[in-house]
């Protein structure tokens, strides 16, 4: 029976016997024996197998245990000596499944960069780095899950091909059948798109929310958790044109629920992530940013603080900094105006709620002061904006207005009007960026290295 | 505090004091009290309330309190006189959050069609039928997750925007960000694609096989569960354009660990909503399909039938049957002799292996009698095949060899032939189309009442 290493490195007790089954990562050959580092992907760490040199036929096998091949060891497990290591395997069948030649096998035991990694995103995942990324990336995404299964939300599936675009704001990708070398023209010269598959011109979503309001005034509360799409020319480590994003919504729910409900489902993820990867969180913090394990700690059970973007502008009004962004109610925060509030003035993970009308999008409930509306972002330090939620406008009148204020054209929502119409409740919900949260978590500086085939300007190859 | 009326119906102690938060279904006003059936999509029945016509502001609120209204109801816990259900609310408070005019809301007491039904998709989960769907796609969902990550596999989020074609086969959706009216052009004329964004012509995936792949050979155990494209004009029950897939790759294993992973998965999902949505799968039981129960339960505990396709040939030709389809060794097997096969020869779900080659995609493992592919299919009754996985090809010459003979480039499969130079090791897994599963343990005759808002072709509204 093959065991997962995590379970033999945790649990493995001396003295019985094992099969691993896993690809090599490094090979120290001493007089009587050889130490093989086999890792499976399950732990970080891998399992550390003693090959004696008295093995039957070891000078043939050796010379295929390289890096990066596949093999299947068994043998008994001994308490090793080796102050790394609480136990390893004393190999005494070894079987190659497949090998690596060290002449061209790209990964050998030197440090490789993370641009030059991403070239070959195929065999990356079998790296340290991204394989505690991946491990991590799971443990969130199952936290996610459990955080809201937990407590009676259904996962609702929103579409990713849709003919309306959310906010009336961010590129969209065009998702045709079409020919596009000759494509069907209309009388005045413009492309035909009823005769496209859709029978108009459709898109890949930029959020799920429009829909995911839909399933909370049937089901009360759901959550959406699926990729979403920016055809956004950003070069930059923050940006991904394909990216994961999870968006709960709530009926009955104000802006109060919404901000306790993003400060639990926060606080659940990092205490998960901190009980089921230890391992990998102290690598983050050794190798690649030495304030991963504070930041989890503090997220995981710290109350966050809560400031009114009013007062968040007297705060950095008053603050004497020179930031190089103005600073006057009504205008959006920037990113140092959101890490001082954070790390500087709160020194912690702060909510921010109840912006100016005017930077918002149209769906945002309008406060009753009539210039500022229901929204709220958590910030946290060093990553900024990781949260940005909303009460939702459920008055019908006000809302349609809100759409043609902002210069768009309500005959596209009707749906979205209608749910105004009949049984309209107060609602809220929010979006988190899912990759944006794993860096957060590990301190991986590059967007592109917490998603295992990044789409980006240029690229998407894999 | 709000209560789930889930926990209120099946918990809910006589003599205490709740809150309900939901929507309207039915009202009767009788003499001296009004009945209302309060639902929150937490559960299929919902609750009664009874409202005492003695409560102050009656008069003007009955007026409200129609179907779809949203509505909150503040009262006792009181043992309930009625057969239907053990308990109701006798309401002191009432407060209604939002009309619906019974003049214009679309959802009134009646039956409607489910081609109606889907005119008004941001209602319809407001229906029982819908709603029970919904909620049973949400148990398949969590129990499919629960099932992996229990056995350590990681869930991996494969691109869905892609330049690669997994099988070479299917058509395909463009994903470009060019102005379509006026693209660039080659010297020659063709779409300059190099100038899109990718900076190639890039399409929406049609499986994450292949990257799973690779995961595969990094974590050994991983699965993929997200939405997958066919841009095929196919107008049928059976066919949505967009849908959601569950992938799971296995290193170190071959056909036969693959057979008995399907099974233990089915098996397991079936009993997770056997468990966990009774009254929902009752619904179906009663009103849409009067096998529902007995094929869960069947799924849920019966191991499967297993038949190599030869046997299967076999079978097929002697059962004396007038097939409509010819029936002979090579060729695929069609609907009606997969259902003779699982309804009546083995009258359980049967797994078939060892399809001829020449019928399957290349990537499947080539057997040693040279003409069958390590490849299996999960026939289930009345539905057909549910599952379709293989043990994947993982020697180099063999595959490429494969590749070729199949008219398909090498080139574009660089990083998938890398796998088989690099640690290559015997590999297997299966695709199970989600809405297919639902489809399946509902009794649901249409795919597009299983998916909150199908995308076919000409459809892409909300």
């Amino acid at each position: 029976m093959q065991q997962r290493i995590c379970e033999i490195v945790r649990h493995g007790e001396a003295g019985t016997q094992v099969t691993v089954k896993g690809w090599i990562r490094t090979k120290r050959e001493l007089k009587e024996c050889t130490f093989v580092n086999v890792n499976d992907g399950s732990l970080l760490a891998g399992l550390q197998v003693v090959i004696p040199h008295t093995l039957e036929g070891y000078a043939d096998l050796i010379k295929h245990l390289t890096t990066g091949a596949a093999a299947e060891f068994s043998g008994e497990l001994v308490p090793s000596p080796g102050k790394n290591q609480r136990i390893e395997l004393h190999a005494s069948h070894i079987h190659v499944w497949g090998t690596a030649d060290p002449d061209t096998y790209p990964l050998q035991k030197k440090r490789h960069s993370f641009e030059f990694l991403r070239t070959i995103s195929h065999l990356r995942p079998r790296t340290n780095t991204i394989g505690a990324v991946m491990r991590i990336r799971n443990a969130c995404a199952t936290a996610i899950h459990q955080f809201f299964q937990e407590r009676g939300f259904l996962w609702v599936h929103t579409p990713i091909i849709t003919a309306s675009d959310c906010e009336g704001a961010g590129e969209l990708f065009t998702v045709t059948s079409l020919n596009l070398a000759a494509p069907p023209r209309t009388p005045t010269g413009a492309v035909d798109f009823s005769q496209d598959f859709f029978g108009r011109h459709a898109y890949l979503t930029v959020s799920g929310q429009l829909e995911a309001e839909i399933m909370a005034t049937a089901f009360s509360q759901v959550y959406t958790f699926g990729p979403t799409f920016r055809a956004e020319n950003s070069n930059t480590s923050r940006h991904l044109a394909e990216f994961w994003m999870v968006e709960p919504e709530m009926a009955f729910c104000d802006l109060q629920g919404d901000m306790d409900l993003a400060e639990a489902f926060l606080q659940y993820v990092f205490r998960y992530v901190l009980e089921h990867c230890p391992e990998d969180l102290v690598f983050f913090q050794e190798r690649v940013d030495n304030t991963v394990m504070a930041t989890a700690q503090q997220m995981a059970s710290q109350a966050f603080a809560r400031l009114s973007y009013t007062e968040a502008i007297h705060l950095l009004e008053s603050s004497g900094r020179p930031f190089e962004f103005p600073v006057a109610w009504g205008l959006d925060l920037q990113s140092e105006h959101e890490r001082y509030l954070a790390e500087e003035y709160c020194r912690r993970p702060v909510i921010v709620y109840d912006y100016p009308a005017n930077i918002k999008a149209f769906y945002m409930r309008l406060n009753d002061d009539g210039k500022t509306v229901a929204a709220m972002d958590v910030l946290a330090p060093k990553i900024g904006e990781i949260i940005g939620g909303s009460q939702r406008e459920e008055r019908y009148d006000v809302l349609h207005s809100r759409i043609t204020e902002q210069g768009l054209d309500p005959a596209p929502y009707w749906w979205y009007l209608d749910l105004r119409r009949f049984g309209s409740v107060p609602h809220a919900g929010f979006g988190l960026g899912f990759e944006r949260l794993v860096q957060f978590m590990t301190g991986m500086d590059n967007i592109r290295d917490v998603i295992p085939f990044p789409r980006t300007p240029g690229n998407a190859e894999f």
